[in-house]
């Protein structure tokens, strides 16, 4: 382990400071990497290296491996995490004009790494979040190697073999192993990395830090620049809005006021608006040295008590009331619809924004408002915190820790507290960010972190010291909140999710789960032929989580889909009832949160992509962006406006009195005139018109209770039926849920669901 | 209100440093008080003032009011809250040797005030925590006069006029008004303050930081000097043992071991182990400049999780686990027994260590080893720490924020910033120190805050930064911890403490409140004598809080009292049956938390003393330091060892079916052998014997259960029957519970209590 006292100075000395900033006249570099065995042993072999990557990836490319994701071609991949890999470079000493310095620039090298220049050591770091800026000018000779030397992967100790390891290290704990992620644990430079000639003077890091008053009429900025040899140099920074007007200017002035700004809003509650900041350098002549551009939106956040949430709890002995969930946003409270984002690829290095783009777009369209962005994974890079802000989707950041009880540990705090400033520094630029988050489940007994861990004792103090305006959670879900289930129906109880649901009272469910097979496409590209049909535990559809994954036979759950619609013929029938499930579950869970609003404010699933082609998982988007028909189903639930009923089981039977309360939800922000909805159920090509239920004008952002329809169910020969709510004029507003059907004939082999436990 | 970045521009121009040592050679200071109406105006006429002190005890001595504490006397004294004081005093320059300094020493000043030399302003500030160290020489004159302003009491607004009004101000809450605090709020010096010459070189501020190792077998020291002109100069540290031997010496070495300390327990557990810290300042040659002389105790205090809380919550939707309230004292896991500290003077001012003595004398043989200092009122004066320190008591020790919902206000934060600075860097060099709150019931309804408050969030960062090693809680009760019930009965549900408390499951019982009325010899001191009897509302008795103090009839409940005994046929009969049940219900408590160990891991009663003399409270002690009988009960109940019975209910008839739980409860930190309880029953001259139970061998700090005990009640005359458990050669151990009984000859004319609800 390195000695962090040693690091800090090396750090000073070195001038390493944030710069998410592009850079003016990046020269690019051509790499090659070697391993070996030994920090002192030199690697045998050179091989192209593709920055940003993974080491990992190289070595697959030059060494020919199979594929990644078919079958179980992951396990020939697993010994590198124990490697010592270098990254090595040349050029020749550039021609430098007086007072220009040469650097080299790096935002992310994974995770602990020491860089040479010439066998010289200029820098040893731990951490992959803070990025490296070193001044190469007064070690330059004629010729110059550049060497990265990466370490292996943290482990805390050599076995288990499984999350704990990285419970010492700001690594994220998910590439160690999880119920969806193959054991790979990335190495190497992740984000760009570059050396660039910059001039005596130079901006690294820009901020528009601002104050919102209290109505939201006037915005009182403060221009942030840290760079070197900045004292006394003159800059001009104006401020554009989104058609390219300059509404505001400052020449040298720091302090400024905005009057009545164009406020950034979610997609769904208005424009998610975003003016250009661009602040130019000048000499002492008047001449621009540098020019840096940036986004900045105007925004007020804050987590306030949810509605109701102070009258509880009650009586004597009284504990405190519910930690507060509800997100406003420019004073309005806003009903939170979104879902928990996972790495999008096993090597995050390999994330364009076009990737982000594709996945971003998706999230907008399926109605979501706000991106938790989970503890066990990265912290993304600046594209798609770009996208977000542009998009209008707010985003919950948890810092890199996750199931594991990260210690109160002099090291691991010294570099937590390193790679905590760098993330604060460049995420709270953006208005989309809406939160901060300690990590991920820290306060259960899994976890096994409590208030006095002083890991997020610091992470509140770190945010509190240089981001007060944003609020700070230690973990989730905190009190009030609900993580889980992660089933159709509960494991042991057999509960399923209508009935838990409809019991459950939360300020905001920030996971829950509900599994599908992927399709029958995606599964004949990662498991051979032969393993296809019928799926078993071993093999490829274990190593892609259909078997063995959390609990029981998740997150195939064969047996529960079996034990509704019968023993599946084919694959086919046996993804499409799996998929059906996953969507008539997440619409449960969605459409029920929102009927429990205002005291719920938030509803996000788990999980919104994946890493990679998993065979079943509770995504709703498959690697890399494929949509599952969950997909679908969750972005009708989570329309601002529609017609939902709440369900209080999955099958019924023939003769059976069939019952559901009917309601209009809206979470629009502007009042709607009264309509007309007609209730039916659909069996085949046989309808039932139960009501025609006239609905009263809505307020803004605000349900209404409709009437409970009820009928008793004639025989139909099918094993499934629909409600289908139609909306007279607003067919956007209509929706339908399936339903497994009973005949009486059928002779029932099969469990029937036990209720309302 | 002043301007925060004026005040501290001021503060670092002036050199205010924190000085909790002794003064080498204070000059005493000769005071006149004078008050305005308002800021400009010139006092018309000067008084004698007595410092430390208060404005209001200065003027009620000059003025001669009436006792303070007689009748309504008090209301006499509310209009001098709204003045501006001046302190005045003179004197001439002092003969000062090169480079002498003459300083102004102030502990404490309550609570914005101005200093001025010669008309000339030296300092502004608001805050009575932070201490003054104004170097006065570069404006001394021949003849000097030294004045201090004071403002008027802070408020927020006029009306409404309660505890609300000091929601903006760092100004403990509680003499805003109270349900057992007349509305009387202190202003004036109210700590040490002196002049004093000062050598050139001067510390001001001297901690000895250290970490002890995992398994306690050594300190790593760390030496923390703060002053004037320190650069260089040499000095010697030593520390001796509680017999005055030397055990480490330090010549200009700040870092140090410190093999096999001693530690520091509490009384119950161990000894309080204290070692005298001296350090000497040299000058070049070798000469003493300055000694100052400290106790340190060796300590290492953490808040775990609480046996069993980790396997809640169950199911899904699954929130967190409860927040840690187990006290871990150097290793060990500790039952915290104790009680809630108020101020023990409305005029914290007049405290000096006598006082302090008495209580804590009086809290140390009740075997309480935990104080919470509720965060309505000050924090102590150094010589409560001190006494702690050797006495062995724990303290729990919060920030002044009650009740109320501070603001995320930059003036407030700046204010609380400084004056938690002041505190943290005052309190944590005492080894009784063992948990820092940011208040009292913050996350309540009444209080309005939550986590995400700013106040809090600057507070858990300061103690992280300035004192990490201590744990912090945001407030009480956190999340699994309980406050009430504060009466016999629910007033609502009219279920008593004996149900309530056996289906309670808290991790902690960190306040709850049991009321009676104070002694009659009392009570003749306080009502005049035609208002004695009976107690009604309005005049003496409700402004001692004995009427509409907290809900309902609160706090002398006399229909409760009468409801088990009948009417009342005197003042004495009436206060007897009050403090009876007074000290049965905290018996009750006590006893119950103690069973519910090892999930439940504290209890500390509501409250402990109080700032006058009630005439009904929940306190055990009345002012200024007489125990009720209540505190009697409450001291035999936190032994360490005794049998104890759960009792169902206080009151039983002729011919019911009598049941109770036998315990036997140790907190001992040692094994005990095996024994023999006799339990009987004792009505008046009659004894029925039930069971002699024996008892097996007792672990260390592990309770054991016993067999439940039960007989059909005989016939008795007496309206009052005991329990009595005999353990045999151990009437150390013995322990009586008294309950109300009623004949089958009487008609009951009153309300039988309502149970189990």
């Amino acid at each position: 382990m390195m000695k962090p006292y040693l690091l800090i100075l090396i750090c000073l000395f070195l001038r390493i400071t944030v710069s998410a900033e592009p850079s003016i006249n990046p020269i690019p570099i051509k790499w090659e990497l070697g391993y070996a065995k030994t920090a002192t042993e030199a690697p045998s072999n050179w091989i192209p290296s593709i920055v940003p990557g993974a080491v990992q990836l190289d070595i697959a490319k030059a060494e020919k491996y199979g594929p990644l994701c078919y079958a179980e071609n992951w396990k020939d991949y697993r010994w590198m995490e124990d490697q010592f890999y270098t990254y090595r470079t040349s050029f020749s000493k550039p021609a430098l004009t007086s007072g220009e310095r040469f650097v080299f620039v790096s935002k992310g090298i994974d995770y602990q790494f020491t860089i040479y220049l010439n066998g010289e050591e200029l820098l040893s770091q731990e951490g992959m979040f803070t990025p490296v800026l070193l001044d190469l000018t007064d070690h330059l000779k004629e010729n110059n190697e550049l060497k990265i030397q990466i370490y292996p992967a943290p482990k805390l100790y050599p076995s288990p073999v499984d999350r704990s390891q990285a419970s010492h290290s700001v690594k994220p704990a998910v590439s160690y192993g999880w119920d969806w992620h193959p054991r790979l644990i990335p190495l190497g430079i992740w984000d760009d990395t570059y050396l660039e000639v910059q001039p005596a003077n130079h901006i690294d890091d820009f901020h528009v830090n601002y104050t919102l008053n209290e109505d939201f009429t006037k915005a009182e900025l403060n221009l942030q620049l840290a760079g070197r040899n900045l004292n006394g140099l003159p800059f001009v920074w104006t401020l554009k809005d989104d058609k390219g007007l300059e509404v505001l200017k400052s020449e040298g002035k720091t302090n400024l006021s905005f009057p009545n700004p164009q406020l950034w809003w979610t997609h769904d509650h208005g424009q998610p608006y975003l003016y250009t900041s661009t602040i130019q350098l000048l000499n002492a002549s008047g001449k621009v040295i540098q020019t840096l551009e940036s986004k900045i939106g105007f925004r007020r956040i804050k987590l306030v008590m949810n509605e109701g949430a102070w009258n509880e709890p009650k009586g004597f002995p009284m504990s405190r009331s519910v930690s507060p969930a509800q997100v406003e946003l420019n004073g309005r409270k806003i009903f939170c619809k979104g879902t928990n984002w996972v790495n999008p690829e096993i090597f995050p290095g390999i994330m364009t924004r076009e990737r982000y783009n594709d996945l971003l777009t998706l999230a907008k369209d399926a109605n979501f408002n706000i991106l938790r962005i989970w503890g066990g994974g990265i912290v993304n890079k600046e594209s798609f915190f770009e996208l977000c802000d542009e998009k209008g989707i707010l985003v919950w950041q948890e810092f890199p820790l996750a199931c594991n009880n990260y210690p109160d540990d002099a090291h691991y705090l010294s570099i937590l507290k390193q790679e905590s400033a760098s993330i604060i520094n460049r995420v709270k630029k953006h208005p989309s960010l809406a939160l901060w988050g300690g990590g991920n489940e820290l306060f259960n007994a899994w976890g096994g972190m409590t208030d006095q861990s002083l890991p997020l004792r610091l992470l509140n103090s770190q945010c509190y010291e240089m981001d007060p305006s944003t609020p700070f959670i230690p973990t989730s879900p905190m009190m009030g909140m609900g993580h889980g289930n992660y089933v159709f129906r509960d494991l042991n109880t057999k509960e399923e999710v209508f009935s838990n649901m409809a019991r459950a009272h939360y300020t905001a469910y920030t996971e829950f789960g509900m599994p599908s097979p992927a399709s029958v496409e995606i599964l004949k590209t990662i498991i051979p032929k032969e393993e296809l049909w019928p799926p078993k535990p071993g093999g490829s559809w274990e190593s892609h989580h259909a078997y063995k994954a959390w609990v029981g036979s998740t997150w195939l759950c064969q047996e529960i889909i079996e034990d509704y619609f019968g023993t599946s013929n084919s694959l086919e029938e046996l993804v499409a009832n799996g998929q059906l499930m996953q969507g008539e579950g997440y619409k449960c869970i969605y459409e029920e949160a929102r009927r429990q609003k205002p005291y719920c404010s938030m509803a996000t699933n788990w999980c919104y992509d994946e890493p990679w082609p998993t065979a079943a998982n509770n995504s709703l988007i498959s690697y890399p962006s494929i949509p599952k028909p969950g997909y679908y189903a969750v972005k009708n639930a989570c329309r601002p406006v529609l017609a939902s009923v709440q369900l209080s089981k999955f099958k019924w039977s023939e003769g059976e009195l069939f019952f559901a309360d009917v309601w209009m939800l809206s979470d629009l922000p502007k009042d709607l005139p009264s309509g007309k909805v007609k209730i039916k159920l659909v069996a085949g090509t046989t309808e039932l018109v139960l009501l025609n239920w006239e609905y009263n004008p809505m307020k803004a952002n605000v349900n209404q209770v409709g009437p409970t329809v009820r009928c008793k169910l004639p025989a139909w020969s099918t094993d499934r039926f629909k409600v289908v709510l139609e909306v007279e004029g607003h067919p956007e507003y209509n929706s339908e849920y399936t339903l497994a059907y009973q005949p009486r004939s059928v002779e029932s082999k099969r469990t029937t669901p036990v209720m309302n436990q």
